[in-house]
This record gives structure tokens, C-alpha cells and sequence, in this order.
């Protein structure tokens, strides 16, 4: 039985004009259940998911509680996602498969204390703010922000993943058929200091996270679930064309909007690079497809 | 090797003074983790938790948020804070074992929906408010006040755990050398619809439901760590002596509070009656004197 990863999208949870409600966001998850039903019938299937909205949505949360001193980091707020997140997923799939063993696990991600990313962070997160009330919150709460169109928002590290700390426990699971929901919003950010673990103040590109557990659970399929049809070829040009079937050496020679495509590309091009497996981009409402080889942007092995 | 179910009260990260904030809580888990990782050494571990200051929190920033029609149910909740002390309880442990397996699960935990809980909630959640205040949450959310001393709070169900939705995962880690934190909180209170598990909004008492999953998972021990060395008779009165040796028979004739020292020592009943094996109440500090048999409230077959 071949194994498949799917990572879903933050649009599996909540759409751009939607408010972050619970009830919507279930909504949405169970419609992806569904297709990852018929995905987990005939694969071993490892769900992973992001949390951009949610990790967003908690923060606002944290720093506005007047019972809190200082809002909760990301460490603890993206384990809280998981748990949320991986709650909503492993209940719906479950009703969905008619009962098969399916659960969402809290992972922890290793990167680099040294990533260049914690001196550069690029990733924004949460809502926008004016020029001074923004710079006001860096002197306040040490934030780093950045401008983003015409307003400001807090920026923190997004580091290269390295380790998957679960990846044993996740392995059992796999071989005995259990479905795991893990490795939630990139899983949760943690460095290795004198083989202890300590969390850190960064958030892990999901589908990045979700190649390196691809990788490491010997997976044939890693599929990214996003909410367009195809990787395109100048993307927002006139020139604009889908890419059907490429492979990794042919991905590298081309280039990609660093915030949204970028990082599913690279995913893509290191596990088929490592592996030399198949990894599918391409729209949610595709899903079978996208595994069957038919559907979305395929990436193959030079 | 014996199985051991330790559940930890609310005080093993928080005690009733401090401001709940990460760090302060993360602080207590790994003070708690040292006793565990003595435990992890020499039994298989099972480690459960209680949520009732983090769920709080988390419901009133919810029912806070500007961009929210509705605050997130109970279930939702419940879900946040296992992925939020799973994650801190996991990696501690992991730390403090050097290096065991230790995985945190989102784990659910069916309730009876025609279950008297619902139509007569009980259990305090969230802040205390006036009288007129809370009347007029009880028109704005449809929430069930009481009240608490002077002022009044929220209510919600608390209805009889009956059964732990992973239990067969959790069966498979055990086995397998995997230390599972999971049941947080008493576990997602769900209920079974014609074969689909859906949320309610309800909070689980841990001891009960941490019972339940020691007895599913074939303990021969079940320890509830507090903040109290005993379970005392006539608690809060001159003639207050505390009980060292005690069995299930000799409990269900005594009367407890009903608040915190009544679901452990019914969840004690329960374990000891059920299984023959042994229950403990007493202090986390005593952790090994718990196990080993030598301190706290020994609960004992008749």
C-alpha cells in the first residue's frame, strides 16, 4: 500500500473573506473530508494542514487578554492550533471513513538556532497597523515588523525545518494503519540545545515541514492541497501558463512568488529530488486527481 | 511492566495565585516532569491533565474577539489546550527522560446526550461576573449562570465520561513503549450520532474520564496528583483526619465535596471497584510515594 501525504492548505479551513469562525472552519473540513476518505481507503495517508489564520487569529487573542503580562509565543499558540486544528480534522475524517483510526498528534519541528531566518524574519502574521502604531509595538513588545503595502505588520522567523521529533511515533501509527494528523502549521518550533528540546519563537513553512516528514515516512506521494488549479508560469502576466508535469532540475531554472507558491515548489522539488517519488500542487477539489497523476501540477523525477 | 495512569490536577501548572501566563506554566510542567520521568524509568507511563484555568482563559478571550460572531464552543476549546499542554507536557518529559518517546494526542471523549448534565449544568467555567451582568450574557449567548459566593458565573455540562474515542491508538503507543499524554482535560466531549462523533459544548471532570482510560488501557494504578497530601474526612472541620488506606466499599459510605476532592475520590471507586488494581490521591511533590504505595490516600480493593 503506497503511502500519501497530503498537506492541506490554510483554504481547506477558511476562505480570504470569511470570518474565523469554528463553525465555518468545520464546515470546510468536513467537505476535505470526504476526498481524503476515498484517499485514506486505498493509501496510507498522513494528513498534515496549516494555521496561518488560526495562529494569526490566537495571537490577536493573546496580546489583547488583560489577565495575560505578555501574550503567548508561538511555540505554545501553534501547539494550540494543532490541538484545535487536528481536532476538527481527525473527528470529520473519522465520520468520514466510517470509523477508521485516525489522530491528530501535537509534533514538534527542529530547526537551526543559527537559520539565518532569526536574524531576517520575513514571515508576517497577524493584522496590519499603522506606521507609528507599529513602531510603537517594537519598542513595546521587541517585535520585528515590516512594511506590507501601504501599512505595517509584525514579522517573525520562518527557519528551514530539519527534524520531525515524532517521526518513530509516526512511523508506528503508519504501519498499523492508523491515519495521523500531524506536523500542524509546519509543526511546532523547537531547537535541540545539549539534547534538550526548547520551543522558539518562530513559525515553520507548513509544506516545507511537510516534505521532511514525507521524506522520513518513505512516502511515494506528497500532495499539496492548495486552492488553485495548477503551479503557473508567470503567475499574474498575460503569459501566463499552467505547468502540467515538470520535474525538480526544470523547477530550479524557474522562478516563483516568494510568499505563497515558492515554498510548495521547493517542497516539492526536494522530496521528488530525495526520493525520487512524485509530489502534486493543485486545488483542493482535486484531490483524487492530484493523486491518481491526472489532475493539477505534477512533479516527477528528472 | 506495570501501567501507571498519573493525572495531573489543574495546580500542576498553575497554582491558585499566580497570572496565567506561558512561561509561569511551562515552568511548573517541567518541575512536574522530573517525578514523571522517575515513573517513565520503571513503569509504563500514561499521563493525563486537567485544563480548567487554560480553557477559562481561553473561552473569555474567544467570547473577546472583535473578529468573531460567536465565541468557539467548548469542544474547540478543549481541543486548544491539549494541543497547548500536551505540547508543553511532552517536550518536558522528553527532556527530563532524555529522550523517551513521548507523544501528546487530541483525544476525544463520548458523553450520553439525554446525560442530566445538560439539562442541569454544574461545572464553573470562565470568570465571575454581577448579577445583572451575568443575566445579560445569559440573553446575549444563551449561557447557563449560577451563582458562586457573591457574584455568578458561567456554568456548562459536565456530563459521565463513557468512552475514550483513541483508546485502541493509545493501546498501540503503550505497547509500544510510547508514553501518550492524552484525555486532557477530560478529553473533546463529543457524542455518538448514528455513528458520527460530533462536539458539545460540555467540560469533562479528568478524574473520571483519566478512570476511564486506565481502565481501558488495563492499569494496575491510577494516580491523581493535587495539591492536597490526602483525601481528608470532615475536610475544613475540627475532626478533618486524613485517610491513608481506604477501599471503595468504606468510600461510598463517606460524603466529599462535590467541587474537587468528590469526582477524584469517585474516580478512584470506580478504577479500584472495576479492576482490583489501586488508586492514589495525594500530592504531586509525593509522586514516587503515590506509586510505590507509601503516601497519600491509598484506595484498595475490599
Amino acid at each position: 500500500m503506497s503511502r500519501v501525504v497530503v498537506a492541506l492548505g490554510g483554504n481547506a479551513l477558511l476562505q480570504r473573506d470569511e470570518r474565523p469562525g469554528a463553525q465555518v472552519q468545520y464546515h470546510h473540513v468536513e467537505t476535505a473530508a470526504a476526498p481524503l476518505a476515498a484517499i485514506a481507503a486505498a493509501h496510507a495517508l498522513i494528513v498534515t494542514h496549516g494555521n496561518g489564520p488560526q495562529v494569526g487569529l490566537l495571537a490577536l487573542e493573546s496580546a489583547a487578554d488583560p489577565d495575560l503580562e505578555a501574550p503567548y509565543p508561538f511555540d505554545t499558540l501553534g501547539a494550540e492550533t494543532q490541538g484545535m486544528i487536528g481536532y476538527w480534522l481527525a473527528q470529520a475524517l473519522r465520520n468520514a471513513t466510517g470509523g477508521a483510526e485516525v489522530v491528530a498528534l501535537v509534533t514538534q519541528t527542529v530547526v537551526d538556532p543559527a537559520d539565518p531566518a532569526f536574524t531576517h524574519p520575513t514571515k508576517f502574521v497577524g493584522r496590519p497597523y499603522d506606521e507609528a502604531e507599529a513602531h510603537a509595538l517594537v519598542a513595546a513588545r521587541g517585535w520585528v515588523v515590516h512594511p506590507d503595502g501601504a501599512r505595517w505588520r509584525r514579522v517573525v522567523a520562518s527557519p528551514d525545518p530539519l527534524e520531525v521529533v515524532e517521526v518513530a511515533v509516526l512511523e508506528r501509527l503508519v504501519c498499523a494503519g492508523v491515519v495521523p494528523v500531524c506536523v500542524g502549521g509546519g509543526g511546532v518550533p523547537v531547537v535541540r540545545e545539549g539534547g534538550r528540546l526548547r520551543g522558539v519563537e518562530a513559525v515553520i513553512d507548513k509544506d516545507l515541514a511537510s516534505a521532511l516528514v514525507a521524506r522520513a515516512l518513505g512516502a511515494d506521494l506528497l500532495v499539496m492541497a492548495t486552492d488553485v488549479a495548477h503551479v503557473e508560469l508567470g503567475f499574474g502576466t498575460p503569459e501566463a501558463r499552467p505547468l502540467e508535469r515538470v520535474t525538480p532540475g526544470e523547477l530550479a531554472a524557474m522562478t516563483f512568488a516568494p510568499g505563497s507558491m515558492g515554498p510548495k515548489v521547493e517542497a516539492a522539488r526536494r522530496f521528488v529530488s530525495a526520493t525520487g517519488g512524485r509530489a502534486a500542487i493543485g486545488a483542493l477539489g482535486a484531490l483524487e486527481g492530484l493523486v491518481a497523476g491526472g489532475a493539477g501540477t505534477q512533479v516527477v523525477p528528472d
